[in-house]
């Protein structure tokens, strides 16, 4: 029993249309008029199989096929039909269109289920427009507040409310998702490691903790010529003596910690002047919070040994933090289960970007599954995952839905 | 004998007047109005000594003293009056006034002289208005043509020429200084050596030679927290570990070689991206040119093996050269004696920034004398160097034009 992977194939390629860019990538910013047709082509298919749809204050959209018993908590699959700018057809929407292909399957296959199924969309995951990533899984688990996320705006003053209440999305507070049995998001890697282990889905046991921070050396700006190298404060060398130290120490300890320099300047940023400013961003990475936090005090500890040695001054500003989100233990046994049933190479891993999944795990047991990524790449036009590896994943997931949709799995 | 300290003292407070900001630095850029006031007082200083004043088609003025001999080249004595942005009271101006000092000390003490006297003001030393520093030293030596000079525009797109004539400074082309019996620059070291070295008096052997580059390494932009440390292109990494080998292997030389990375950029510059491309300058120095041309190599050679061993892609852009002058072994040793007659610290160096020495050296023998800078600071309002440092230069620099002021030096 198999999902239908040319129905699911056709939707994803119908929906690509809306936002579509000259490359073969997706525009299609949250609230945007495109998100809006998007949700508009959604809702007509969640109708078109029966289902109610509902939508809350943060306009996130459900779509419910009622089970044996009403009174259970659903069993929810989704993730965002909204993209970055210039972003692929596949990041988000895969996750909604396979619920909705997991629905339709139960429906073609007359299988009976004692908790209700829903579908749901989520409000401006990516953060690209309205900028704060899960903006709306985020709203429904009181990560964000209701009035903080209305007045947020986009890059041209337009507030989020105004935005929702345009294209017609605004629904009720009560509406809004608070229990559930358990929720799925497919989604694709954006990474290269599924296809470098050769494996073709991804069980993922949880979200990376991540700790941001800002770290500037202070030196002296002196003139190139007439100052020699033994009575310098240069602090662009103790800016990349700290990252290449920092980048070794983590090469070193071959575990999942995860660093990166993503932002640098200096100043006065001059050929022939010695600068006096570097500044430069950390992100580190890590599945467990107790490591992330000792990889952090190491991290500043090395920044501050730097300083010493050279005789600059260093300032370190923290960021932002998220802590680690470990996905459910039973949903993890059940995917492995399934991928053993069918054969299919499978690799664990933590994902290393934020989801809708993070927030959702603290409302109950939530898991996610990966689907390969063509060279890795996402968050571009050519991202792209194989229909075959987008199929496979989806069964998994169909697979898991029915396993648990009986009450009689709970004995 | 001696020159009259308290005069050039009293000269040097006089002009800084002219242009002084706030915090007792000056702002008096090339041809501004703060500039014409100063030469105006230059010209009266000029004019109240009896000498001769000529202006040449670049703006620069000579005050011209003539010797038993009117066929002989002259003695000039010089340096520039403009400054950089908010620069000091010394840089350049001290040169000039020292210069006619010199010359009414002649005067003062009745020495007779062959071969004429000359102190000179050239105009746009520092480059930080019209963008070419030594500007006109370089215009009467072949370094500029005249018609790019003329054109060469500052910020507000107002051109040398216009603003030439606005200030009235427009000579003929007759009065540039074709010939020199030897030219003699006094100016502040602004670096930190000769107080490092204890020194009074700095003696100028050259100026080093420069080249500057600019380099780029390419790599892959990818997500942080998707893609693991040895799947990664990180241009940043490469450039990091360039610079630290690049400042390793010039430390490790121990010789006058000089290595400065002033500018640094990368892309797309996000906390959360890997840089896909770094890109920085290299201002490379030494006195000798067979070895600054080998250093450059080795430099390459070291930009090039990073990119292969980092599996990502450098380019080098040459932006620069300025081969290494220098100075005149007799005036040098006229220096030497003289510091020893007068039981004065010497230090031999090599001047690290340009000045108009270097280009008067195509005309005949030059040389030039530092005087300390006090924490080695220039073109910064707390430029500051000693009036006793500054009596004792300005006192070589008048016995050494004493010793070659008559022909029977040269027999």
């Amino acid at each position: 029993m198999r999902i239908n992977g040319e129905r699911l194939k056709k939707r994803m390629e119908l929906i690509a249309e809306i936002g579509k860019t000259l490359k073969g990538g997706v525009n299609r910013l949250a609230l945007t008029d495109e998100d809006r047709q998007a949700r508009d082509l959604f809702v007509r298919w969640l109708k078109e199989l029966q289902l109610k749809v509902t939508i809350d204050d943060f306009g996130n959209i459900y779509g419910i096929k009622e089970g044996k018993d009403p009174n259970l908590p659903p069993i929810v699959i989704g993730s965002h039909l909204d993209t970055v700018p210039n972003g692929g057809r596949f990041d988000g929407v895969l996750g909604v269109l396979a619920g909705l292909e997991v629905v339709e399957s139960f429906i073609d296959h007359g299988f009976e289920h004692d908790y209700p199924l829903m579908v749901v969309n989520f409000t401006n995951e990516e953060g690209a427009r309205f900028p704060k990533p899960m903006l709306c899984s985020g709203g429904i688990t009181g990560v964000f507040k209701k009035e903080d996320v209305y007045q947020l705006k986009d890059d041209e003053g337009i507030s989020f409310i105004e935005e929702l209440v345009r294209i017609g999305y605004l629904g009720d507070v009560k509406n809004r998702l608070k229990d559930i049995k358990a929720f799925f998001e497919l989604h694709i890697e954006q990474g290269p490691v599924l296809e470098e282990q050769n494996a073709e889905v991804g069980i993922v046991k949880g979200i990376q903790g991540l700790s941001w921070h800002e770290i500037t050396f202070y030196g002296q700006s002196d003139h190139a010529g007439t100052t020699p190298l033994t009575y310098r404060k240069d602090a662009l060398i103790s800016a990349t003596k700290a990252i290449n130290q920092l980048q070794n120490w983590v090469t070193s300890l071959q575990d999942d910690t995860s660093i990166t320099f993503g932002k640098f300047s200096i100043k006065p940023n001059a050929v022939n002047v010695i600068p006096s400013e570097a500044k430069f961003t950390i992100d580190l990475r890590h599945p467990d919070e107790k490591t992330l936090r000792e990889r952090i005090e190491t991290m500043k500890k090395i920044i501050i040994h730097i300083a010493i040695e050279e005789d600059t001054n260093s300032h370190i500003v923290d960021l932002s933090y998220m802590k680690p989100a470990h996905f459910s233990k039973d949903l993890i046994n059940i995917l492995t289960d399934i991928c053993h049933d069918m054969s299919l190479n499978l690799h664990y891993m933590y994902s290393g970007a934020g989801h809708d999944a993070m927030y959702m795990n603290n409302l109950g047991d939530t898991v996610m599954i990966f689907v390969p990524s063509v060279n890795g790449k996402s968050h571009c036009e050519e991202e792209y995952s194989r229909w075959d590896d987008i199929i496979k994943g989806a069964n998994v997931l169909f697979h898991a839905v029915k396993r648990i949709s009986k009450v009689i799995y709970d004995v």
